[in-house]
């Protein structure tokens, strides 16, 4: 694996190495952590704080509840995680949401999780980026000053980044993780020395303000429904969770062994920096609110629209190591890297989901091949561009956009683990072996408890978050939804209409005769070059074919054809107006109709460029003609390439893109494990 | 001939007959003479109020020179048209400027006036635009408030009606170009007849201001200069007199006399108007400056910003008629539409110019189709697109942009003027009987005084309005000149690298055998579509090829080619990163390089379809295989269409779009008798 100094240098200098050597990296344990975490594990940067926030509305006495809403995300979290492990083992392809959906609940059920994994991927971007440009703000005035702008410039160097395709190394994501994830656990461990053994009161800069509860004193319905809000937006840490089940081929073997473990390593990093920033937010006095500017107060007054509310590991660190300290900007810099990591996960996955999706027929079918430049670059564009009206039109405001985002993966989540019980429904059966009868009977218990709760979690997020947004992510999944049933539907419809139908195909389309008819305008090289494949391929008639549009080039043509004593009969058609295409139809489709059972073959002569420009300058009318031509029955179009000099560089230029890498191979592993059938063993 | 009032129905309801039958259509002179000349009439609207701006600057006083300026715009004016008279009868194909030029004087020449008529047709549009709407403003407050906005209105009004391709007839041309001819001679017998039989005075809406003069009691050499610089201005006048010439093939026969004859017409009608509106102006006391804000005071004071300065035929109208008179409004209206038309001409010539510069290759061949819609759109809007530009940096002032206009007129009509005495003098190396000698000499001698005079007055515009903007016309013309040669010179090189040796073409190019390889990724009636025409056609070998993107689906391919004991053997290719173009491109050259003397005929089955949306769905694939195949020599690649039910509509979309009609034909005339050798009589 290369070294992290090389970064810089592939980005300036450009393509890496081709990615079909890169079947042999397999990830161990160490690498796997960093690489697929960096979603779920920078999500603590931003959850605890949602907690906090809702849970002010109704006074800082409500922040009492605030471990027991820690309690239910760790439950839920472990839950989650234990539900997983059996996807991994289940699927060591690395069959993800979507195909586990797809397979056992149908296609409904997969477009479903497929429309809720797209948006969730854009909202991924959009949250991640403002998290990080939050954070490094905490640090940074600037960045602060210029949220939207700096969220933007963000997404837009991100965009760069993935469309020019720089390899990965694991490195790249280990040491920015790990330093995230140690300076946490420093942080929390410090704190808990300091206020524990040391006796230290540590204070948060927002310890002294004063929170104006939106609704003091709720109790009954209202308060069950604000706590269940609070929970919700605390469900935000498990965002990302699912990545690992997408990555088992990426392991070393046994595969889904090390991905289960990597995975309960993951949740139980996670839950101990969550409900240890939750501990140290409460240890330190944090103050945070809804709506900063009216709700905190400094002496009994609103601290005002100029108030910026930093985020809850920036408030608990500085109060831990003190302001502008090393560790502080450390921890800052840190968070905000990993939540650009675990945005450009995103770019990774949207455009992998996208080609699975295309295979299935669900997106235009050429977005399957897989790294394909085009395919890839579209997704990426397509991704990043709803990322930045997302962050536009919400400011860059992670707290508002966290409102949209957890729709998305509970929906996975649930149908994800409906599908592990009917997996297991179906594979019991069959199976025979008591032993193996057993672990099943386990596996789809956990699923199904899983199943049971993030539909529950699903439910209540719905129901908590609806108007706050939800319904902006509901929105986006219907119009992925309906896109891709309507391109599926062509699809299906064009398939029904080519479908080959029973009787000898011979008899059924084939002509009797063909007559070769070779287009020219002078006499040249790439005339003579098409004249003479014309011959090779033996016609019943071949005929050359020139349109008059200028009287004294036409006889220049005639003479030159006698002079050279040219084989082939060369007919000239009239064009009073100058035109081409009409002509050549009109003479194409009397042949046709004169003899309806023979099929016509036209030659043109094409010219192959070098530069875009020069491709306006050639080619055009012949392109033209062509496209009028298919539209006639019976008639097919042979280009006979020409290549001039100038050629040369389309083609370095080709091969260039050729050996193009699509970012996300580190975590994909290679391809020829994919898609081959689940087991049975869990 | 249609009337007026299918107009607004053509518009709404959409395409017109086709234009092949209008040969039969030719222009009588009365409807001729306005067809040509509401180009060169409409000029009388901005040209005298142009010559006394220039005079303001020396004072009210310097006024008095203006019937001197007026005489000399008179005489050159004579002179232009006795010059073009002889170009109507040297040339009756319809020469225009650019192929008189080009034939006499060489390409460069040619290309010279080919930009000269470029740069002049967005000044066309530009400039009478913005009078247009200053006349119309002088009537209606809002457009005169929202000039830049109303013009650039107009421009897109004009560029949509050419896009849609509305047949024209003479009428639309004949009636408000005699309505504009007729009111201004009212206006000029009414002024004469009120101010010297009956002796009242008539006073212009200004005759009351004061000018402040910028430089008075200039004498000498300045006078000089200036007075130079007011005739400049005054030969916006003779914009648009070339026009006729160009027309020539449109008239009735005997078409070159009548075009003489509509031509003298013309010189005759815009010397009185342009004179009888001086005059008035002279008696109404008309004041106009250069900087009316600062420099026309009244009571001693500056007019200041919000003064709008109205043109000086809507100045004398309202002296003469009575501000807000029915005569004064019906007069204004018919100066905007006649001005309107004349923009339109120019959306006429501009497209039909680039067609001849396609043809001598100084533009894409594919322009050089007469009629084409899309060439004809991709002038039409790179026209529009430049007007607008021009209105917007200029402020829709028309005084500012004539600084521009007539540097590229006068170009034109010089180099013109040169080639003719060229013309002559070939002609006249051996021409034997004594009579056309004579003739010949004749006309030689005043073409030579044409160019004479005309030269000295492109000399005096460079001179006085180098500074004031000619500059941006001529570098408008060095860009036009830079990109035509490149163009050609591309097309040269490439017509070298083409040219056909001397050795038997057969041998020269021709491969030995040929192997035929079709594509295939179902067994669909497309494939079978393909198998069937590539059996047709008798290859050396043939086989089927696919590539192997997903194990399921490639064994059923296999199985299904057993069953239906296709007798082509079907070959496939691996592809682990679900590849489709490398392993194909591949397969072919090493095809190539195993026989290097064998040719490679590809077939792709091909879809149409009906829908641009649908594009996105199929072919995608096949077209960059295609792009990619074709850089490999000896390949050829042929399209076997599968017309999907869908492609039904674009058929017809095509069909319709094969009728459109090019807008311009009534002024171009059958084109069968253009592009002939020019005779040697006069």
């Amino acid at each position: 694996m290369s070294k992290l100094t090389d970064v810089p240098k592939r980005i300036l200098i450009g393509r890496a190495l081709r990615s079909d050597r890169l079947g042999e990296t397999l990830l161990p344990k160490r690498i796997a952590l960093p690489v697929f975490a960096s979603d779920p594990l920078s999500s603590v940067a931003y959850a605890p704080g949602e907690v906090l926030l809702v849970l002010s509305i109704a006074g800082v006495s409500a922040y009492q509840y605030s471990p027991w809403i820690a309690a239910a995300v760790v439950v839920l979290m472990f839950t989650v995680v234990a539900s997983y492990r059996q996807n991994v083992h289940a699927y060591p392809s690395g069959g993800g949401d979507y195909e586990v959906a797809n397979t056992n609940l149908g296609p409904k059920a997969g477009l479903t999780v497929a429309s809720a994994l797209l948006v969730d991927y854009v909202l991924t971007v959009a949250v991640s980026i403002s998290s990080g440009v939050e954070n490094l703000g905490s640090a940074v005035d600037f960045v602060i000053e210029h949220k939207v702008l700096s969220a933007i410039v963000m997404i837009l160097l991100l965009t760069l980044m993935n469309l020019r395709g720089v390899k990965e190394s694991g490195n790249l994501f280990a040491i920015p993780t790990y330093v995230f994830v140690a300076g946490v656990f420093i942080m929390i461990l410090w704190g808990a020395w300091k206020g524990i053994v040391l006796g230290e009161t540590m204070q948060a800069p927002t310890a002294d303000l004063e929170i104006k509860a939106e609704h003091a004193g709720i109790a009954g319905f209202a308060l069950v429904f604000l706590l269940l809000r609070a929970f919700s937006s605390g469900c935000a840490a498990l965002t990302g969770v699912e990545a690992i089940s997408n990555g088992v081929p990426a392991f070393r073997k046994p595969k889904s062994k090390n991905a289960a473990t990597t995975l309960l390593l993951m949740g139980a990093l996670a839950v101990v920096m969550f409900c240890g920033i939750i501990a140290l937010a409460m240890a330190t006095d944090v103050r945070m609110a809804e709506n900063p500017a009216a709700d905190l107060l400094r002496d009994g007054v609103p601290v005002g629209e100029s108030y910026v509310q930093n985020p809850v590991i920036s408030q608990v660190a500085e109060a831990v190591f003190g302001s502008g300290s090393f560790f502080f900007v450390l921890l800052a810099a840190a968070t905000a890297l990993v939540l650009f990591l675990a945005a450009n996960t995103a770019y990774n996955g949207f455009p992998l989901l996208g080609s699975i999706l295309a295979q299935d027929r669900y997106l235009p079918r050429q977005l399957h091949t897989r790294g394909d430049r085009l395919a890839f670059s579209n997704g990426i564009v397509l991704l990043a561009g709803a990322a930045i009206l997302l962050v536009w039109v919400y400011d860059a405001d992670s707290t508002k956009l966290i409102q949209l985002y957890i729709v998305g993966v509970f929906v996975s989540f649930t149908l994800s683990q409906v599908g592990m019980v009917r997996h297991w429904n179906r594979h019991l059966k069959t199976e025979k072996d008591t032993a193996a009868r057993r672990r099943m009977f386990r596996s789809r218990a956990i699923n199904a408890f899983g199943a049971t709760f993030t539909g529950l979690v699903l439910v209540v997020v719905l129901a908590t978050k609806f108007t706050h947004g939800a319904w902006v992510a509901l929105l986006g999944m219907v119009i992925f939804y309906g896109t891709m049933s309507a391109i599926r539907r062509h699809y299906d419809n064009v398939s029904r209409e080519i479908a080959a139908a029973e009787e000898r195909p011979d008899e059924y389309v084939r002509p009797s005769r063909v007559h070769s008819v070779v287009l020219v305008s002078k006499l040249h090289k790439p005339t003579l070059r098409a004249l003479a494949y014309a011959k090779l391929l033996h016609a019943n008639q071949l005929e050359a074919l020139s349109v008059s549009v200028d009287a004294a080039e036409t006889k220049a043509l005639k003479a030159e054809w006698e002079r050279r004593n040219i084989d082939v009969p060369l007919k000239i058609l009239d064009s009073p107006f100058r035109e081409v295409t009409r002509p050549v139809v009109e003479y194409v489709k009397g042949l046709r109709s004169e003899n309806p059972r023979d099929a016509v073959s036209v030659y043109i002569p094409e010219y192959v460029v070098g530069h875009w420009y020069e491709h306006l300058l050639h080619n055009q009318s012949a392109l033209r003609l062509k496209g009028r031509l298919l539209f006639t029955p019976g008639v097919m179009v042979t280009s006979v390439p020409y290549q001039l000099a100038s050629s040369e560089a389309a083609k370095k230029r080709a091969k260039k893109r050729q050996d193009w890498n699509a970012p996300g191979s580190v975590r994909r592993g290679p391809v020829d494990t994919r898609r081959k059938e689940p087991t049975g063993k869990a």
